[in-house]
């Protein structure tokens, strides 16, 4: 079996998020299906290097799945982008050794969280991003911002799931952050070596009331110490999420 | 009564054009929807700076109307955003001597043409973009795009109405031109005292045709003097097309 990974781009705005799931699209769905009609068999996907959520955009996602078809990268990207809807494109395939695992393997991620701040929508450059009218104060964001750069537990900043269940590691390092500004849009962009579920939305949530004056920056540190997700502010709509960049371990066999 | 411009941003998608008709979605249909409803009567636009096609954006479109309503501007804009759809925003109302007119004080327009030239489509990047996956000679379309600068007869570069028809006057003068590329988005700016139907369009149509190889650069101006419209390559789709700026000779009266 050929162990291929692909590079795929997406407009979540029509998906109930990558993972299939009954009765919803998903971007899954759309994949299998393509990749089954291409290669005539039913084929799934092995691993995604993580989900999306519904209504998230991907500009590089990875997954990779298990062949025994021969056809060429070329020919699959060609094919695979014929039979796709317009919403979802293969930008690149290729042949992986036998261990190559799209999840396991990565070694880090870059989110970008767009935001228009101004008091009016834009249908034209406002759009993958979630529409804040409100003046911002930035230097505060940015300010409440660099105290997540590291490792922490981020349990804080996850979902609180009522269950309580077991308890998961919620430690993570958070490698880079950093605020950018184009006119009315602010692009923030966090990378990780691993996010918690709904962590890069919970924390602009929480920027986002760090900026329009709802709390104060030294907040952040606070409610990171105490690991309870009742305590860090709301989620942000999933519409301005983008995953921008996987890396991978060079791989070594 | 109080003659008041709005500044239109839309994207035009879903919608069959600026102006108004039986059965489809328009923008011009939206906003008098809205106008009438937050005025409490019913409003028409007078005039915009130009229609746009169907499937055309607009980041920039300028409208008038009269009304005899003392609703202050800000309200006004507020009012019609909430109103309006998502994929419609008015950026700006204000009062203008009651002779201003959008369309006859127009001085200058400027159009942006956007191609996204990849072998592969992009969800994200290439949004109100044409896809176009051959190789362009970038070069050879600045080189002949350069011919169409000045003023000259651009009855070649408009619809062929086979009515034959009462023959308008089809000079322009073109003001700018340029080609900007940004990794594989291509933007074309044209800016000029007023454009024929589907000019831009069948300009961007013979460059691409230009770009592949598939006329010489030096064809433009041969065309150009035919005042022949069969001559010119194919009308570019419209989704690549953005109305981006107006400008207004600066009002005396």
């Amino acid at each position: 079996m050929r162990n291929l990974k692909l590079i795929l781009e997406y407009d979540g705005s029509s998906f109930f998020g990558f993972q299939r799931q009954p009765h919803h699209p998903t971007v899954q769905e759309e994949l299998e299906t393509a990749l089954s009609k291409l290669l005539g068999r039913r084929t799934k996907i092995k691993s995604a290097s993580g989900r999306t959520d519904s209504g998230v955009h991907a500009a590089c996602q990875v997954v990779h799945f298990l062949t025994p078809s021969r056809m060429d990268c070329a020919r699959l990207r060609q094919g695979l982008n014929a039979l796709l809807p317009g919403t979802v494109a293969v930008r690149d395939v290729c042949e992986m050794p036998a261990g190559f695992h799209a999840r396991y393997q990565a070694k880090s991620k870059v989110y970008e969280y767009r935001i228009w701040n101004d008091p009016v929508r834009s249908p034209l450059r406002g759009v993958r991003a979630h529409h804040f009218p409100e003046r911002l104060d930035l230097q505060g964001m940015r300010r409440a911002a660099r105290t997540l750069r590291g490792r922490h537990d981020f349990r804080s900043f996850s979902v609180s799931n009522g269950k309580g269940g077991v308890r998961k590691n919620t430690v993570r390092t958070v490698k880079r952050l950093e605020f950018k500004k184009e006119g009315s849009l602010l692009r923030f962009r966090i990378e990780a070596d691993g996010f918690l579920h709904h962590m890069v939305r919970r924390i602009v949530g929480t920027l986002l009331e760090v900026g329009r004056g709802q709390r104060a920056a030294r907040d952040l540190p606070r409610i990171l110490r105490a690991h309870d997700p009742r305590l860090a502010g709301a989620t942000a709509p999933a519409v301005g999420l983008t995953l921008l960049d996987v890396t991978y371990e060079p791989f070594s066999g």
